[in-house]
C-alpha cells in the first residue's frame, strides 16, 4: 500500500466506518455489567429492530456473521431433520456446509451462479418432495449473495415456502441488510442473520439475528447442542439489557453511534441511496467496457467480468499496492474472472469514482493470465 | 456514574485499555484479505505465542473467551468420550456446563469455593476410577478462578494426569494469562484458551487457544459438530496469515499494540508487577478489616468477604454511582458476600488506592441486608 494516499475500501465488508462510529471505538471501555452499557446495548436493539424491520427480538453476539449463520442452525434443529437450502452463490452454499458439520442432510436447490433463486424452481422442489415436503423444518435463503452480486427475492421464495410447509425460513442477510429492503415482519422471516461491518457501517466483530414466535417455538425444542450463542440465554438477558458472557463493549457502543447515523437518516433514504450509487456504478463499470454479472443485481454490491485475457487476480493486487484501492475479486469458480464493487454502508460516490478511476487505468496496463 | 471524575475500572475483565492500544482501534479499518493486515496478524500471533509461552500453534478466533472454552469441546472431543473437570469456582463448573450441552459427561472433581484443587485428591480421583481412567479423553482445568480469587497449581495437576493417562489437558486461562505465571510448553499444556480483554489489555471481543501436537492429534480425530470455530480452517489459513471469516479487524491490530506494550516490559515483569500489586492489595483489603476468601488467592484479583451485615450488591452499585469505581461483586452462591478487586493489565496502584478509598468510605455508610 501507498501510505501517502487516502485508503478506499469498496470491498463487501469490511465498509468504511463513519468517523463518530470510529471515535465511539477508542473511548475508554466501560463494564458490561453496568446501568451505563445496558442504555447503550438497549438503544442497539432498539435500532436493530428498526434496521431489521421487526417488533420481535433481536439479538446480539460477539463473533463474525458466520457465527450467527452457525448459531441458527444449532438453535432451529435436531439430529435427523429435513432441510432446504435454496442458494445463488458462494455465501448461499455455506448454509450447505454448516449444515453438514451438523450431521444434517439438506435439500440443494442450487441456481446457476449470476441468476437469483427462481421462486417456480423452488416450488417445483418443494412440490416435488411429495409428504415429505410437510416434514422440512427449516428452508434457509440468501437475501444478497455477494460472491455474485445477486439479490433473490426473499419475499416471493418466502410466500412459496410458507403455501406447503411449517419450516421456519432463515436468512442470510449479513450483506443486504441496511442496504436494500428488507421486511423481516412484513414478509414473515423467522430467522434474520447479519453483521456490523456492512450496510451497518461498523468494524467487523458483532453478528446479529432476529427471531419470530415461530423461530422461538423451534428453538425451545432444538437438540443440536449449543452453550455459547444457545439464544435461549440470549433472550432471558434481555430484559436486564444485558448480553451474555463478556461482549465486545467497544463494538457494541460503536454500533450504537452508527445506528444512530441510520436512523438520522432514516432507512428508506439509505436504501435509494445505496440503490442510487449501485446504478450510478453500473454505468460507469459498462463505460469501461465491463459486462455485469448478475442477471439480477443487487444494490449493495456491483459485479463485472473482466476481460478474458485479463488476470483479475494481479489487477485486484495492483490496485491496492498502487492506488490504496481494496476493491475484492472473484470468489471460487470466479476467482480472478470479475471484480466486485461494493455500495454498502458509508461508501459515497467520490469513492466509486476514485476506484473506477484506478481500476480504468490498470485496466488498460492489466497483464494477461499467464 | 458520574461523569465528572474519572472512571475506575477495577473488574476481572473487561480491564483499562491503554491510550496506544485505543488509538488503534478507532484508526480507519483494514481488509482482512491484504497484506498489511497479515503482517499485523503475524504479530499478534507471535506475541500470543510469547505470552502463552509456547513453540505451538496459538489461534485466534472473533468472540468472547466463552467461545474459546466451547471451541476447545467442539474441537477435541467426540460423542460418548469421558471427561474430567477439575473445578476451584464458577469459571471451572462452566466446563461441565459445555459438556452437558453437547451431550457428554464429566466427572468432576470440584473443590470448595476458596480453595484451589488439590492436586492429590485428583490423583485418587484418577486412580478411583481404574480401568475408566485410561479411557478418559480430557482433563479440563482452570488456572485462575475468579469467582473466587484462587489460582490452582496447574502444572502440578497436570503432572498428576499425565502419570496416569493420556488424555488431553485443557486449561482455562482467561483470566490468569498476561497476570501470572503460565508455562504452556514447559508445562506440557496441550490446550490454553483465553481472551483479549484481561491481562492483554484489549476491549473484549477476541479469543485465543494454543493447541499442542497432542491437541492437533484429537482435533483430527474428533467428531463434534463445529463449523465456525473448526479449527482446522484455523490451522490451515495461518501460512498465509488469516483468519477464516470477517475477523474483528480493529481489535486484532489493537491487540497486536497491546502485546508489543507487553513484550517491552518483559511477561516475566510483568508477572512480578502484578505479584506485587496483588500483595499490596491483600494487604490494603486487610486494613479495612476484611478477609481474604481465597486460602490461595491468585495475582490477578483479589476477593475479600464482606462483613456480614453489609449488602455487597448495593456496595457495588453506590461504588459505581458516587465513585465511579467498578469493583466486581460476588457470583452465584457469593452474590452479596464478597467483594473481588483486579490487578490485571494496565491496572496501576493509583487505581487500587482511589477505588479502596472509595470502599472504605462505603463500607462504613453501606447499607444492610435486607
Amino acid at each position: 500500500m501507498n501510505s501517502k494516499k487516502r485508503y478506499i475500501l469498496l470491498t463487501p465488508g469490511p465498509t468504511p466506518v463513519p468517523e463518530p462510529v470510529l471515535r465511539k471505538l477508542s473511548e475508554p471501555v466501560l463494564h458490561h455489567r453496568t446501568k451505563e452499557f445496558g442504555a447503550v446495548f438497549k438503544e442497539v436493539v432498539e435500532g436493530l429492530r428498526y434496521v431489521f424491520r421487526t417488533k420481535g427480538t433481536v439479538l446480539l453476539q460477539t463473533g463474525s456473521g458466520t457465527s450467527a449463520m452457525e448459531a441458527a442452525v444449532a438453535n432451529l434443529l435436531s439430529p435427523g431433520e429435513e432441510t432446504l437450502v435454496a442458494s445463488a452463490g458462494a455465501f448461499g452454499n455455506r448454509w450447505t456446509k454448516i449444515l453438514k458439520a451438523y450431521g444434517l442432510s439438506a435439500i440443494h436447490v442450487e441456481e446457476e451462479w449470476g441468476r437469483p433463486v427462481d421462486p417456480e424452481r423452488l416450488e417445483k422442489a418443494l412440490d416435488g418432495l411429495g409428504a415429505k415436503c410437510g416434514e422440512l423444518k427449516a428452508v434457509f435463503l440468501t437475501h444478497t449473495d455477494t460472491s455474485t452480486g445477486t439479490a433473490c427475492d426473499v419475499a416471493a421464495l418466502t410466500r412459496v415456502v410458507r403455501k406447503r410447509t411449517d419450516a421456519v425460513v432463515v436468512v442470510d442477510a449479513i450483506s443486504g441488510l441496511g442496504g436494500q429492503p428488507l421486511e423481516t415482519d412484513d414478509w414473515d422471516l423467522d430467522v434474520v442473520v447479519s453483521a456490523s461491518q456492512k450496510g451497518l457501517m461498523n468494524a467487523p466483530g458483532l453478528a446479529f439475528a432476529s427471531a419470530s414466535a415461530r423461530a422461538w417455538k423451534a428453538i425451545e425444542k432444538a437438540r443440536l447442542p449449543r452453550f455459547y450463542w444457545d439464544w435461549r440465554t440470549y433472550r432471558s438477558s434481555l430484559p436486564e439489557n444485558e448480553i451474555p458472557y463478556t461482549p465486545s463493549v467497544s463494538l457494541v457502543a460503536a454500533q450504537a453511534a452508527a445506528l444512530r447515523l441510520i436512523r438520522e437518516e432514516g432507512i428508506e433514504n439509505v436504501w435509494v441511496r445505496t440503490r442510487h450509487l449501485a446504478e450510478y456504478t453500473r454505468n460507469a463499470l459498462g463505460a469501461l467496457g465491463l459486462a455485469l454479472f448478475s442477471k439480477a443485481p443487487c444494490d449493495v454490491l456491483t459485479a463485472a467480468l473482466l476481460p478474458k485475457e485479463t488476470d483479475g487476480q494481479a489487477l485486484v493486487r495492483t490496485l491496492l499496492e498502487k492506488h490504496n484501492v481494496s476493491i475484492a475479486g472473484g470468489q471460487e469458480k470466479l476467482k480472478g474472472r470479475i471484480v466486485r464493487v461494493s455500495h454498502m454502508g458509508a461508501i459515497r460516490q467520490e469513492d466509486v469514482d476514485e476506484g473506477l478511476a484506478a481500476l480504468r487505468k490498470e485496466l488498460a496496463a492489466a497483464p494477461a493470465v499467464r
